[in-house]
C-alpha cells in the first residue's frame, strides 16, 4: 500500500474522553472514529489490524475442526422467552419492534440462535459432535461505555458453540479450545494467561479467561511462572504456610500507641516490620436475622496484618456476614474501631486465616482506645479459634496452589473465555438427540468467545510507548514502512523506494511505501504511532554507499543495511515474529 | 475439506413458502437456514458461497482504489434528523431506544455516517477525491420480505462512497466504479446487462442498476446484443420507425364486428394481422382540474393493437394524467369502451405513438358499439393528432435506441447499483472542503451499492436445472468434488482418493472429499444438488485401468481420464472459467 492511495489521518490530541491508553491511541491513529457512545467507525488502519486478528482467530478455529457460519444480528424475541433470557437479561439487552410490532433483539449473543439451528438439523448421535463458530457483529447496551472499543456497545466477537452426545466429549472439545485459544494468542503475538473462573486447574472445571497482560487491565491475577497455574486474585487459594507456630517468647504487653490505628502505623511506631501485625475485621453473621436484635451478634476475623480479607472466601466459610457497625463493635468489646483485638472477648467468635494461626508473639489492638497489645500467643492468651482457613487475597511471593512455586500479581484484560454450558440451553430449548439405543436425550453444549475488537485494544495496552502504539507484526496495520528521503524530488531515492516496496511485496510483506512528501520528522512520528514494527529509510547518502536505514519499532539505534541485505533481514524478522 | 469435518444437511422437500427456485435450492441444499420473516441464518455451505462473492468484491474495489472501513450497524437518530431521512424513511427503518432513551436505527445503508465521518477528517481538496467502502451487514424492515435471501429483511451488502471536489471528478470515479463493477460480474462468472436508470447512456446520466438476467427476475429489461445499451422495458425509447406513412390505399368502411373487444379479437375475426389494428385508451388529462367538471375532458392515446402503454412515457409529454371512467367515455364518444376510435371526435385530443402515426389503411373502433372501421387513414379520415411520440414500451425488435441492433427482452435480478449524489447529503450534513483558492465548497458525492447476499441467490436464479444449482466455479461451495466409490472398504480406493485429495488442495483447488461412506446415488445426488461444477469419481473398476471417472456439472456424459492427468486438466478448465 502507498500512502497516497490509502487515508492516514492522525491526531496531535486524544480526545478528552479518552481514559485508557489504548483508546488515547486508537484515536490519535486514526483507526477508530466515535459515532456514538461505545459505537465506533473502524477506520481503514484500525480495520487491517481488525481483519488480521480476525484471520488468526479463524485460521485456528477451521484448524481445530470447527465449522464457521453467520447468523443475524437480529433476532426474534420468540427464542429469547423460550430460553428465559427475555426477562432476564435486563436493560443491556437492545430491544425493538418491527414494522408488524414484532419483538426484536440486536442479538449480545446468539446461544438461542445456535441451539435453535441445531435442534431442527440434528437428530442423531451419528452427527455429533459438532462445533460451528461466527465471527459477527454483536451489541450490548453498557450501562457505561468507556475505554473506547475496550468496553464498546457495538463490537466484533467470535462466538463457537459446541453441541455433543455426551459430558466426556464435551470436556474433549473443551481442553481442545483451550489449546487452540492458546494457540490463538500466541500466533497474535500477546503476553497472555489463561485463568480459571474457579480451582485453576485445567478440565474438570467449567470455564477458564483469556487474559491478555496489562497493567491497565480491569482484572488483578495471580500466576506462577514456573508453571501454568493461573487465576483470579480473588479466587486463588492462599495454602496455609508450612511452617509450624513457635511456641510463645514474649510475655504479653499493653503499650500506648495513641492515634496509631493501621497496622502500618502500629508496626512503624513499634519499630516492628508489618509481617508480626495482625488485624481484626469485625464482622455480624447472618446478617438479616441480626436485624431483629439490636446490636447484632458480633464476630472477628484476624489477618496478618499485610494481608487484605477476600469476602467471596469468608462468605464461603461463614455464610452470608456483613461489616459490624461501630455500635455494636461497641457493644460487644466496649472499644472503638481501630484498637480491637482478640485477647479475653468472651463469647465472639474469633476466624483465624491460615497466616495467623502460625504466627508467634504478635501485635493486636488491646480492645481499649490507645493501645495495643504485644507478645500475643494463641494457646497462652487467646481462647481457640473458631475456625481457621484461607481469609485473605493472595499476595506475590505467596506459594503457587499447585506446589510449583510462587505466586506473582499482574492486572489482564480478558479477551477470550471458554465455557461448559452443560445443557443449560439444550434443556430450555429441548435441543436433543437420540442416542445409539434409539433414546431422545438432551445435548451437552459449550460455548467460547473471542473479543475481537477487544484484542486491539488489548495489545495496545500491551505494548505501547511514549512514541505511540507498538504492534506485533503479526497484527500490525502494515510490517513494514518505507519512508523515502525526498520521493518527489530524488529520482535515485523514488527508484530504490519503488524497487524496494516491489520487492518486500512481491515476497508477501504487508509493507506501507510513505510517498507523500512530508517532512521526515512527521513521517517517522506517524509511522511510530500507527505502530509499524519495521521501518527502512531510503535516502541519497545511505544509497551512495548502497545501504539502506533499518530500525526496529523497539530499537533505540537504527542500523545500515546493504540494499541486498534488507529484504532477507526483514523476512527473518518477521518469520522469527512475535 | 471432507465431508466427514464439514455440516451437510441437505433436504428432499423445499418449505411450502420458497416461490423462487433460488430460494428453494438453497434451503434444500442446506445453504440457508429461517430464523424469522427474511432473516437467515448462513449455513456453512452458504457462507462459504458469500465468502468467494465478497472476497472478489473486495479485490475489485481495492484494485479500482477504494478504501475499506466497517461503519457500525446502530446509527444515533441525531445525524438521520440531520439528512432529513429520519422523517422521510417509513417503517422500512428499524429503529430502536437504547437504555438511556435515546432514538437509534438499525442501518439500512450509511450515507449520513460515512459524510459524518468525511466532514470530521476531510478539510482540503488536498484530501479529495476519497473513495471508502464497506461489506456490511445492513437490515430494511420489509413489509412483505421474500424469495428467501433475495428480498430479506437483514443482509450483506458492499457499500461505498466517494467523495470529490468537482462534478467532473465525480464523473470520472463514477466510469471508474461502472468498469469495477462490470469487472466484478465477469469475474463473478455471471451474465449481467448495466442498465441506466434513465437515458441509457454512460457518462453524463446520474444512475446506473447492474442486473444479473434470469428468467424469475423481477425487472423487466431490454437491452441490444449488439451494443452494452441495455435499459429498464419502462425506460427504453421507441424510437420513431424509418418508414414513411404509405398513402392510403383502401376506403373506409364500418364493418360488424359483434363481441370483439380487443385488437387481437378483432384482427382474428376480420383476418388481419395484429399489427394492422389501432387501440385506443381513453384518458382524463389535468385529473384534480378535472373533478370540477363532471365528466372530466376526455383524450385518447393510439397504439398499435400489439403495443402497450407506458405511463411513465405518456406522463412525460401530458403531464398528470387518469385512465377515464365508463361514464365521461360514453359522454364525449357516445360509446361504451371497446369500440372507440379516432374518427370523428370532434375537439377529443388525439395522441398518437410513432408507430401509429406510419400506419395506413388501419383498423379501429367506430365508436359505435359492436362495429369496427377498416381502411382507415391520417390527412384522410383523421384530424391532424394532437401529438406524435413516444407512448409506448419497448418490444422484442425494436431497433436499439444507439442504432446498433434491434433490442431483445429479458429479465434481470438487481444486484447492484451505482449512483451520482453529487452534494444531496453533503449539503445537508454540511460536508465542505476549502478549494484551492481557500474558499468552502460543499462536496460532490457518489455512493456505489452491491447486494452481496442478494448476488448468491441470483446466481442460482441464473444457474440451475432440475438436479440443483450449477454455479460458476469461481463462487461455488467447493470447486471440485471426489466421490470415492467404497472409501471405508476399498483401500486402494482410498489410497487414491486421499492422494488426488491432498493433490489437488497442495494446487490451491478448493476440494471437498466425501468420505461419508454414503450410497453413490445420494452423494451424486448431494454433490449435484449443492452445485459443485467439478466431480471425480474414484473407484476401483477405474483404478485398475490406471483411470478416474470426471464429469462436469453441466456435462450428459462422465469420461475416463488417467490418473496423471486429472490434476491439469482440472487446473486447465478452472482457469477456463467461469
Amino acid at each position: 500500500m502507498r500512502t497516497s492511495r490509502f487515508f492516514l489521518a492522525t491526531l496531535k490530541e486524544a480526545p478528552s474522553d479518552a481514559e485508557v491508553i489504548s483508546h488515547q491511541l486508537m484515536v490519535r491513529a486514526g483507526m477508530i472514529k466515535r459515532l456514538a457512545g461505545g459505537i465506533y467507525t473502524w477506520m481503514p488502519l484500525g480495520l487491517r489490524v481488525l481483519r488480521k486478528v480476525e484471520r488468526i482467530v479463524r485460521e485456528e478455529m477451521d484448524r481445530a475442526g470447527a465449522i464457521e457460519l453467520s447468523m443475524p444480528a437480529v433476532q426474534p424475541a420468540e427464542l429469547w422467552q423460550e430460553s428465559g433470557r427475555w426477562e432476564k437479561y435486563g436493560p443491556e439487552l437492545l430491544r425493538c419492534k418491527d414494522r408488524h410490532q414484532r419483538d426484536f433483539v440486536i442479538g449480545p449473543t446468539h446461544e438461542e440462535v445456535i441451539t435453535d439451528v441445531v435442534r431442527k438439523d440434528v437428530k442423531s448421535y451419528r452427527q455429533l459432535p459438532l462445533h460451528f463458530y461466527q465471527v459477527q457483529v454483536k451489541f450490548r447496551d453498557e450501562i457505561r461505555p468507556r475505554f473506547g472499543i475496550m468496553r464498546g456497545r457495538e463490537f466484533l466477537m467470535k462466538d463457537g458453540y459446541s453441541f455433543h452426545s455426551s459430558f466426556e466429549d464435551l470436556q474433549r472439545e473443551y481442553c481442545n479450545m483451550f489449546e487452540t485459544y492458546t494457540r490463538i494468542f500466541t500466533r497474535l503475538g500477546l503476553k497472555f494467561r489463561a485463568v480459571a473462573a474457579d480451582t485453576g486447574s485445567i478440565g474438570g472445571t467449567g470455564s477458564h479467561e483469556f487474559h491478555v497482560l496489562a497493567d491497565s487491565g480491569e482484572d488483578a491475577l495471580a500466576y506462577c511462572p514456573d508453571s501454568d497455574f493461573a487465576a483470579n486474585v480473588e479466587l486463588a487459594e492462599a495454602l496455609a504456610p508450612a511452617v509450624a507456630r513457635p511456641p510463645a517468647a514474649e510475655t504479653l504487653l499493653k503499650v500506648a500507641t495513641p492515634g496509631r490505628i493501621t497496622c502500618a502505623d502500629v508496626a512503624e511506631f513499634l519499630g516492628l516490620p508489618l509481617i508480626r501485625t495482625v488485624k481484626v475485621i469485625a464482622i455480624v453473621l447472618n446478617p438479616e436475622a441480626a436485624e431483629a436484635e439490636s446490636p447484632g451478634q458480633l464476630a472477628m476475623i484476624l489477618l496478618r496484618g499485610d494481608h487484605n480479607l477476600n469476602e467471596v472466601k469468608a462468605a464461603k466459610h461463614l455464610g452470608e456476614f456483613r461489616f459490624a457497625r461501630e455500635d455494636e463493635i461497641i457493644a460487644a468489646l466496649g472499644c472503638q474501631p481501630g484498637y480491637l483485638g482478640p485477647v479475653a472477648v468472651g463469647e465472639v467468635a474469633i476466624y483465624v486465616d491460615r497466616s495467623v494461626a502460625v504466627m508467634g508473639d504478635f501485635v493486636c489492638g488491646a480492645n481499649e482506645a490507645g493501645y495495643h497489645l504485644t507478645g500475643v500467643n494463641f494457646g497462652r492468651d487467646i481462647t481457640a479459634p473458631t475456625l481457621v482457613a484461607d481469609f485473605r487475597n493472595v499476595v506475590a511471593g505467596d506459594p503457587s496452589p499447585d506446589g510449583k512455586g510462587c505466586l506473582e500479581l499482574c492486572r489482564g484484560v480478558e479477551v477470550g473465555h471458554i465455557f461448559q454450558l452443560r445443557t443449560k440451553y439444550a434443556e430450555a430449548l429441548k435441543c436433543s438427540f437420540l442416542d445409539e439405543s434409539g433414546q431422545s436425550r438432551i445435548m451437552e453444549m459449550g460455548c467460547y468467545g473471542i473479543g475481537v475488537t477487544r484484542i486491539v485494544g488489548a495489545a495496545i495496552e500491551q505494548g505501547h510507548d511514549q512514541r505511540g502504539i507498538r504492534f506485533p507484526a503479526t497484527i500490525a496495520p502494515f510490517e513494514v514502512c518505507i519512508v523515502p528521503m525526498g520521493y518527489a524530488k530524488s529520482e535515485t531515492v523514488k527508484a530504490a523506494a519503488d524497487a524496494l516496496y516491489a520487492e518486500l511485496g512481491g515476497a508477501g510483506i504487508d509493507v506501507l511505501l510513505d510517498d507523500r512528501n512530508e517532512r521526515p520528522g512527521v513521517m517517522f512520528a506517524e509511522m511510530e504511532l500507527i505502530g509499524i514494527p519495521h521501518r527502512v529509510v531510503v535516502g541519497d547518502r545511505g544509497l551512495a554507499e548502497g545501504k539502506l536505514e533499518y530500525k526496529g519499532r523497539g530499537d533505540s539505534e537504527s542500523q545500515m543495511l546493504p540494499l541486498a541485505e534488507i529484504g532477507p533481514f526483514l523476512k527473518a524478522r518477521l518469520c522469527a515474529a512475535p
